[in-house]
């Protein structure tokens, strides 16, 4: 039951807005304005005060809407939201988002306030995210309660990854840099006090979730840390879960002590929480996702060997540098698959570890390197170096490299991840853009490509530790690698 | 003499590229077509089997040029290198740039080749650039021997960061990164096999360049040690060294001797001597860039003592730890700054530190804060955390913040560095950018953001130790702070 109501904020059939505004300066105006661009449910704006909003038939109440409402979104001043929650109830509502701030982060009457509002909901088997939160994106639903203007951030596209943040802004940030820099979003929520809904409701709900592959939070502090704990484990041996765990610091910790009023905890207990469930732990907004694209596209690696395959030498050894930094090895390769690799190679080439094709290289140098590495046993994961700005290199060169390199590793039992690293510009990224629709991750840097590996060598060894390896390989066979 | 005539590599008044050639996929076709672009000396295509090259007259000789030659660039087959370089020597030309490989990373008759060619080159006194390398690119006054084509890389503008890269592919990847991300060089050297001219050369050379403010390096391994500490002693008291060495790892280091033939050295052995001689270390390509842009738009910092100015409450939090992490300090603000600050802010704030104005603040409670804090003599460095999306900051927030903070810190004895962190899309980065136009740099990331801080502090440290702080500043103020 919980979590058809849990699907009511991702994916309801009518939406009502409580606090709709005329005022294009207001948050209820926002909301309207963003649920339009995309959301194809039916809209109802609540305003005593309005006959229609936006070109939308503005309601007084919920209560005088004919229709079934789905999901609230209430965004009137706090105190009336406690009330506001009591005819949402009255209406049948089970699902209500409440942006408005005003209650425990404050304080004093806040916390009141807060224990008011979900006595009132529970009264009616409502479910409640927030308050003070932004509430929810879908980008393939077009639920956006997020109530920024468009002119001034983009929504990234539908794809694999969930984002359960503890802080709206942060939130909000993400959406707007995953927009500008291609990466696809599952869902977004915003979880804000997490007066009701909190990250373990979301876990229960996003393992089952077909849209999302990866799972990414970004964490103040957890208050029912057992209860996440049991969620967790049962979640990362099906799916990965990347948490950016801030107030690490003493100074941290205080610093959340005023934003979200959160307990930080020691961190090193939350380290050691992570570590036993699987959570793999992100120092950054970068390296969170830098891990969860690579955990959406390609499947976990089955050992730490990596081979690099590279047309600078120079990107080659950095990438060494960074693989064994992060505790990766990069072999040597046996002298048969040295002596393979040196016949399809130029003489200048080096056709060790890490492979260097070298300026000079023609696209058939990585393609029979591909070919030649996957299959040899000897390594557990690939970071190609392409650069796609040298003259042998043919524009062709993403599908020729990474059609060879999906057709062989359909042959090996186990397939074996690729990364690539790409430094440079706009046609850099072109066909970097390209390679990662093709479901290669790319990166900017070799250090990032390296994190990328050493996170699907992390998840890997979490599965066969928990002896579902296979099963993850066989489903992600099934639903990822085309 | 000698820094004459390494003058005339990025400042000549004619140019002759020996092997030019008519065929669009030669390397001495994309070096005359990249020198066409933008230079504005005299361009001399020398081949002896064509008359016109790219519209130029082209000659079969340097000896048949009648003017004065003043840089030489060449790419001709290795083996008549020696050869070309003695016509160029007999012609009176004192730079030559030899972008042709098969010389000592070759091995066997090539390290022959090399000596010979250093041979020659010294009878005429002459210096000579690489070989095996991709020459110079300098924005200001057009020379560019880079040789790849413009549809397939871009050129960064003319700026303050010189950087010297040991990995010519490397270069041209870092080149077309900064045009992408609008990061601006001074001069761009790729060394190659170092045959003549070395990190230490160039060192004494751009120390003096008052186009540079900050060198940047990538270097696989330093042949003349004692020399380069010694030179490197001079300049990073008088501007910031920021070197990327690669092959740290055992791994890493037996990729450089299969890639530029260096011997990398025990890692610790650069580490201490980078320690010593006040050099910056890297750990990564953005990590480089991240540090030198700072240390070219920013003053050092005179202590560890950081202010977050932030309208993102987690985001303020990340900061804390990420500073925190690399050892400077988030310090609790005094009662009475607290005090100041409570006044200027909105109820809801956090004024202690991270100050945290909140998603509702409005441009002034930004501007009053920095003021306070920049005049509380409480901190050394402030980190400022926008948040351009939000609707109580205006477009104008850039100009406004920027010129109130520029006001303070011409007041005080000692300027406070700020750096900026700017997580979002294409509209925040078109406020960010505008802000680095400005003077303040700006980063993706609060983590990327705090390491910039120290790279501030690191510097502000070295110049205190060796008691040239006030000095550095001095010369600071005049010519890099507007």
């Amino acid at each position: 039951m919980s979590k058809e109501i849990i699907e009511l904020f991702f994916n309801p059939r009518s939406i009502a807005v409580i606090g709709a505004s005329r005022d294009p300066t207001k948050v209820g105006y926002q909301i309207v304005y963003n649920l339009k661009m995309k959301y194809r449910g039916k809209i109802y704006p609540i305003n005593p005060k309005a006959d229609e909003i936006l070109g939308l038939k503005a309601y007084p109440s919920v209560l005088k809407v004919e229709d079934d409402i789905d999901l609230c979104v209430v965004s009137v001043p706090a105190p009336i939201v406690p009330q506001v929650i009591d005819e949402c109830g009255k209406k049948g509502v089970k699902a209500a988002i409440v942006i408005s701030a005003g209650f425990k982060e404050v304080g004093g009457e806040g916390i009141e306030r807060e224990k008011k509002l979900i006595e009132t909901a529970k009264k009616y088997g409502m479910r409640i995210l927030g308050p003070n939160c932004v509430g929810v994106y879908v980008p393939k639903t077009g639920v956006n309660t997020t109530f920024l203007n468009p002119n001034r951030m983009g929504f990234p596209p539908h794809g694999y990854i969930a984002f359960i943040s503890q802080s709206g802004a942060f939130g909000i940030a993400v959406l707007d840099w995953a927009a500008m820099r291609g990466i696809g979003i599952s869902k977004f929520i915003s979880v804000g006090n997490k007066a009701d809904i909190d990250e373990s409701d979301l876990l229960e709900y996003l393992v089952e979730d077909t849209d999302t592959r990866v799972i990414t939070m970004y964490i103040e502090g957890i208050e029912r840390g057992t209860q996440f704990m049991n969620i967790v484990k049962k979640t990362t041996t099906r799916k990965p879960v990347i948490a950016l765990k801030s107030g690490r610091s003493e100074a941290g910790a205080r610093a959340i002590a005023s934003h979200t009023g959160s307990l930080a905890g020691a961190d090193a207990v939350y380290d050691a929480a992570f570590k036993q469930t699987g959570i793999i732990r992100a120092y950054g907004m970068e390296d969170l996702f830098d891990m969860a694209i690579a955990l959406s596209l390609q499947p976990p690696a089955k050992g730490r060997r990596v081979a690099i395959l590279t047309v600078g030498g120079g990107s080659g050894v950095m990438a060494t540098d960074a693989a064994t930094d992060l505790g990766l090895e990069v072999p040597r390769l046996s002298d048969k698959t040295v002596e393979k690799l040196r016949k399809v190679l130029l003489p200048i080439a080096s056709p060790y570890n890490p492979v260097d094709v070298t300026g000079s290289a023609r696209d058939e140098h990585l393609i029979e390197s591909i070919e030649i590495l996957l299959k040899s046993g000897e390594i557990d994961a690939v970071i190609w170096i392409p650069y796609f700005m040298v003259p042998g290199i043919s524009e062709e060169i993403v599908e020729k490299f990474i059609e060879r390199a999906k057709k062989v590793n359909q042959e090996l039992d186990v397939p074996i991840p690729i990364v690539g690293a790409a430094t440079g510009g706009d046609y850099t990224w072109k066909l970097a853009k390209k390679a990662e629709e093709m479901g290669i991750p790319m990166y900017l840097s070799v250090e990032r490509a390296a994190k990328a590996v050493w996170a699907l060598y992390r998840y890997g060894e979490w599965l066969r530790k928990n002896g579902v390896f296979h099963e993850y390989i066989e489903n992600f066979r099934k639903h990822a690698l085309r």
